[in-house]
């Protein structure tokens, strides 16, 4: 297995930092449930977890996140009477790898105790084929004969942040299998893990001790003999559609797979990640270093994609634990949506259909926020309800000991509009109007009537004006003529026009049936006006920079650097009110920028310039979302050094896991995909130069120096591509099952892509 | 002399604090300058202040304050070669006392040192005749022969908040008199003070030492005999039409007086106060303790009164010295202004003028501020040229020691509209519309057309806003449709219609020539719509409640008590942004309840009980503006016990000076006029129950059980008269000079009051 496709160590650092980011770094997932990089015989103190999406519980005051399940993977060993644990047995070799190619963990550890040598094997996989299940490959052989004690089953101590949220904990055992159930305290939810083995080694006692349900086998082991066992565990809620009890549909699943046992399960797991990588690799020819990066990217987006069905989003934090209470932010619109758009279309409807989900929660939030909107705001930290989990006052202030009031959730209202965008993307991208007919219409009208219900008109100006917002630089909140939400908010005039529009042409009896469901007739003609009369921030006619808000210029001038030196406390937040950012023009992170990123086709590319150079030294970079769109803008602009500085730093976010992992007492720490969404991104759109609207695909490739080759796959109108971009020509090699011809402009030139066409086009 | 027309007391108590606040309580001022209540021999750092009227001056980046003048009123005496000073001689009786007939501070003396007993005392006036002049009159007896020396002259250590403010101070002797020149260093205005001295105790040396300049003079005293001077001094600045220079002009001026002589000058002072106290004084019968404060605080107003033709304005601190920069706030419209309209309308006049004078500066406010607004939007902190002296960041945060952001400079906009009000208010009750012709209609329509700038349209609910603003309630910054501010902008687009209305009828040419001027043609059909169409926040349909402003309502419940016990530094500011009241429903003063008093015709006795009721206590008074206005709503709806605490609280603050004088390192002490012009508002207003408006004059009399009668002056339409109010009866005596007939309406009785007439008229 090449390097490239895996992420691996030698070392084992007993260190409670190096296993919580290393937690991260390993961590599987397959959309239903993650599960962190841990040793098989770690516990909670390790930040052992299994969290499953889309399913929350709320203790108290304290934060609402998602519910970790029993961890269904423990074993732990004793040798001779001695506990064998990587926490406290002397090591004499370890590796862990993680194998991006099918998402398997491994690891590999030898111990020695009293003189004998214990060595321990084993692989884990969360099926990708059937999302309930998770599957261990244990073994184990000693040098020297000896007692082992085998303890396998199910941990039911959790780890959470906020919990805990599983309560009435009950081990069972049933037909062999173990069980371990619990309810949710807030809904009552059931959930359960069931555990069954594959095992032939001696007589199995069953335990339940500490918490954990366990099976213990006593043997003699040989000198020399590997010794091996499977395990099997699957985790069901009462989210799930399932016909029995959860507890019954979690045996049932890890009987059938035991019965199936390891190699098929594999097999068929294996066989899902192939058609996963078969569209969605990246291959960048002559750079390792970057190749790994955004595979490992890429990686991490393919193992939380949600289920098939189960209209479930993409947390900020993926899979990887609790953080920011597994809520769904705009990262996932903005940052995840266009890799799924573009190499697997049946999850980004999947994320789309969240929304349509949450579109209730959305007009409640809409009703209770401030005077009360019509419409639908989204919320800005979203869990299984649309219902917002952003608390007004959620950053710890290190000199009251309080918490300091911002306005996250009142004031970014271009959530909103970054959803409708994305489900415009979604149609115009594939041409499937069935996510429209099926809510997402809708979603954009009540998007529309939102940012209608929000906005004022200025008379004496005779524009209308989106006032008191907080843009994507969240240091500098409630300002007035925002541009990035503004034109977010233009844009979902639009949108909802053109919806109106498509429908009236081709569904006009659903369309009719929508307007009189959402009572929005006498609103329509309000957002032809709207997108016409919203005011946007326009360039400087003479430097070509966008003002990025009202006054933003008035603001002093000074520099990330000297901020930084004004700060007498390491935790003291830049911006909420009284922020050293506040009266300044530093900014949190790309915002102008940002949209000249997402509105690439009307700004030139003398504005990107001069509002990239201006920008770029005044920001901050406090959000991983920032990196990328300076680095795709840089490429659009040719910038091709600051692309890659950019690209590079967005690409390796996860795989080298520098980032701060608490502020303040928070912890903070997992996986970032929406910089991960990023960095795809910034490859086939930025350096690879794919644009693609309702009517073509342009690709106009910006390689950079050290590349031989950029080559990725994309999905358009349905049908399939693979393009390979070199030094000097484009190869399209269009899949021969696809329905369409489809006109692709490569620098210029139109090129006809008819289904199982290759063409090679020199394009400098 | 009665007790009720003196403060006084028999103790000196040599600390800083009790120094710094006799300064305060036994000030004299007439207009052109203040001279605060220390003694002959005090220096700079017991707060000797001549605070000068209209004259400002910045040293760097310090606050930017009035200019204090070099102390020409400085004598001190050596008793056998021991200097004597209540600081540090021993002290046998000592009695000080302020005169509120004539505004004549006097002290008495007595001193021991080595056995022998000297007895000091003086008398001083700041001539209520020619403004310029300060008037003393120093004797000393000893009671064992010896050896004295007297110094006296001008004292040019000059006690300066942010200064120093006079440079190349320089002395001179010309004529017999002393000079001391200095000039100011931001605009290098000359200041002049000159002394001269009527004395007959010997040969007189001249000295200059210690950045004193001063004649000595050694005799021997006979036991027992009482030795007598006069000094006269006299400041000048460039402020001042003076034909010569400043220094001539003063020399010139004390020459003068001294060959006038003091007993005239007394006289003449005498005569000048004598008519303000005809008119100004208020009666309280049986009542001595609200009887003094009351008229203490009508005498403050009348010592600041700006002299006639200067456009001065008075600042918040009056000329107590150069506290909140010498600046004068809204305070003076709405809460000293109706005083002088009622009584003293030529002074009422002058505080309009400064208002016109200073309407570029609001211009350049309204240019400048935010993203740039057309007309007057006026200063916060107003100084000379209407330039904003309120900075952005202004309150000390005790936690960072950084000064936070504050709104009171950018979003209290109702400051304009206060002015346009107060203007209308004259021009309606006094019929007099000069001063609308010489530059009043100006402002109002510059005030209006700011509020139109200012303002945004709601299309979906056809109502014009008035968003982002800092209403009285200065804790909540940057709220929505604020109750007092929007009423306040309703009625500026009301006034501005009226005076419109007004013009076009009785001075064509003249409203012709000023919307020409201003270009302001094309707007006016405007200002008739915003009258129409501005949306101000309406009471509750069942509780009556108005709410302050958007979603206060949903801000937390508590009490003033609950949230100052959270606080943790005793200096935290409350509001700011992130202060402990912003998420909470404390206010910091009358808000609501400040527009149900200036709004009192428009809403009826039910909602202003509701809403005293509701917000009185919500209410911090963290200003010395609030009491007075829950004062005169408690008197309007018949809480007369609750008038009355608010009366008295508003009416002993500078008498009992028991205010706080240092907020953080900062010093505030000093007088509080708007505070005593709301002591005379509740007396009149409140308990009197006048209400004029321009068609006639109502009163609706509310007797405080206590009291056995009010009786009070007051101007209306240029006509004069007299009021009593007992139990049952009003008497109205018209005076006999009055011009026209006038209609009151005493509870509802009509009264005809011709020239001369007397009314008696039982109201219960």
């Amino acid at each position: 297995m090449s390097n490239l496709w895996q992420v691996h160590t030698d070392k084992f650092i007993n260190e409670k930092e190096s296993i919580m980011r290393n937690g991260n770094v390993y961590q599987i997932a397959n959309g239903y449930m993650g599960y962190r990089g841990t040793l098989d015989e770690f516990r909670p103190d390790e930040l052992v977890g299994v969290t499953l999406s889309g399913i929350y519980d709320q203790v108290g005051e304290a934060w609402r996140e998602p519910v970790n399940a029993p961890n269904g993977g423990f074993t732990k060993v004793t040798l001779d009477g001695m506990e064998i644990s990587a926490l406290s047995t002397k090591i004499t070799e370890h590796r862990q790898s993680l194998n991006l190619e099918n998402a398997v963990f491994e690891r590999e550890t030898g111990f020695e105790s009293r003189g004998k040598i214990l060595k321990i094997k084993s692989a884990r996989f969360l099926s990708a084929d059937l999302p309930h299940l998770g599957v261990i490959k244990y073994s184990f052989t000693v040098d020297k004969a000896a007692t082992v004690k085998i303890s396998t089953g199910i941990d039911y101590n959790i780890w959470d942040l906020n919990g805990p949220h599983l309560l009435k904990l009950t081990p069972k055992q049933k037909d062999g299998a173990l069980l371990v159930h619990g309810v949710t305290g807030e809904t009552s939810k059931r959930v359960a893990v069931a555990e069954a083995i594959d095992v032939h080694l001696g007589t199995e006692v069953h335990e339940d001790k500490d918490k954990k349900n366990l099976r213990v086998i006593h043997f003699d082991a040989e000198a020399g003999k590997t010794y091996t066992f499977y395990k099997y565990f699957a985790v069901f809620t009462d989210n799930d559609p399932v016909k029995t009890s959860v507890s019954e549909a979690a045996i049932k699943t890890v009987r059938e797979a035991k019965a199936c046992g390891y190699d098929e399960c594999l097999s068929r797991h294996n066989a899902q990640w192939a058609k996963k990588w078969e569209y969605c690799d990246v291959k960048i020819g002559g750079d390792d270093d970057a190749q790994l990066a955004l595979r490992y990217s890429i990686f991490q987006l393919l193992i939380v994609a949600p289920v098939s069905g189960s209209a479930n989003s993409i947390p900020a934090r993926a899979l990887s634990g609790q953080v920011y209470k597994g809520a769904i932010f705009w990262d996932t619109e903005m940052f995840m949506f266009p890799f799924f758009l573009y190499t697997y279309p049946e999850k980004a409807v999947e994320l789309m259909r969240y929304r349509i989900k949450t579109l209730n929660g959305a007009r409640r939030k809409a009703k209770t926020e401030g005077v009360g909107y019509r419409g639908a705001f989204y919320a800005w930290e979203s869990q299984e309800s649309g219902d917002d989990a952003c608390t007004y006052f959620n950053i710890g202030d290190p000199f009251t000991k309080r918490e300091l009031r911002t306005h996250f959730r009142d004031k970014q209202v271009h959530i909103s509009g970054d959803i409708a965008i994305a489900m415009w993307e979604y149609f115009k991208t594939t041409d499937d109007d069935s996510l429209l007919l099926e809510g997402g219409a809708e979603v954009i009208l009540e998007c529309a009537r939102f940012f209608y219900s929000y906005a004022y008109f200025k008379k004496d100006k005779n524009r209308y004006e989106i006032l008191d917002v907080v843009g994507p630089d969240e240091y500098h909140e409630r300002v007035n003529n925002n541009a990035f939400t503004s034109m977010v908010a233009k844009a979902t005039f639009e949108i909802a026009n053109a919806a109106v529009k498509y429908l009236k042409y081709k569904h006009p009896d659903k369309l009719k049936a929508l307007v009189n469901k959402i009572d929005i007739a006498g609103e329509l003609p309000s957002f032809v006006e709207a997108a016409d009369l919203l005011y946007v921030p326009q360039p400087d006619e003479k430097t070509g920079v966008i003002e990025q808000f009202d006054a933003y210029y008035k603001l002093q001038e000074t520099t990330v650097e000297a901020l930084k030196a004004r700060m007498v406390h390491p935790n003291e937040y830049l911006g909420a009110g009284q922020g050293l950012a506040v009266p300044t023009k530093v900014i949190k992170q790309a915002d102008v920028v940002m949209m000249l990123n997402l509105f690439k086709d009307r700004y030139s590319a003398e504005i990107k310039k001069a509002n990239w150079e201006y920008y770029e030294p005044r920001t901050e970079h406090g959000s991983s979302l920032s990196a990328c769109a300076y680095a795709m803008v840089a490429a659009d602009i040719g910038k091709l050094d600051w692309a890659y500085t950019y690209f590079l730093k967005t690409a390796k976010i996860d795989i080298e896991a520098k980032y701060k992992v608490y502020v303040g007492t928070i912890f903070m720490g997992g996986s970032h995909p929406a910089a991960n969404g990023g960095a795809w991104m910034t490859a086939v759109f930025g350096f690879g130069g794919v644009k693609a609207d309702g009517e073509q695909v342009a690709i106009n490739p910006r390689l950079y120096k050290k590349w031989k080759y950029l080559q990725f796959a994309m999905v358009y109108k349905g049908d399939r591509f693979k393009i390979k971009i070199t030094k000097h020509d484009v190869a399209i090699i269009t899949d021969i099952s696809n329905k369409h011809n489809h006109t692709f402009i490569v620098s210029g030139k139109s090129v006809n892509c008819e289904p199982g066409k290759h063409s090679l086009i020199r394009y400098r």
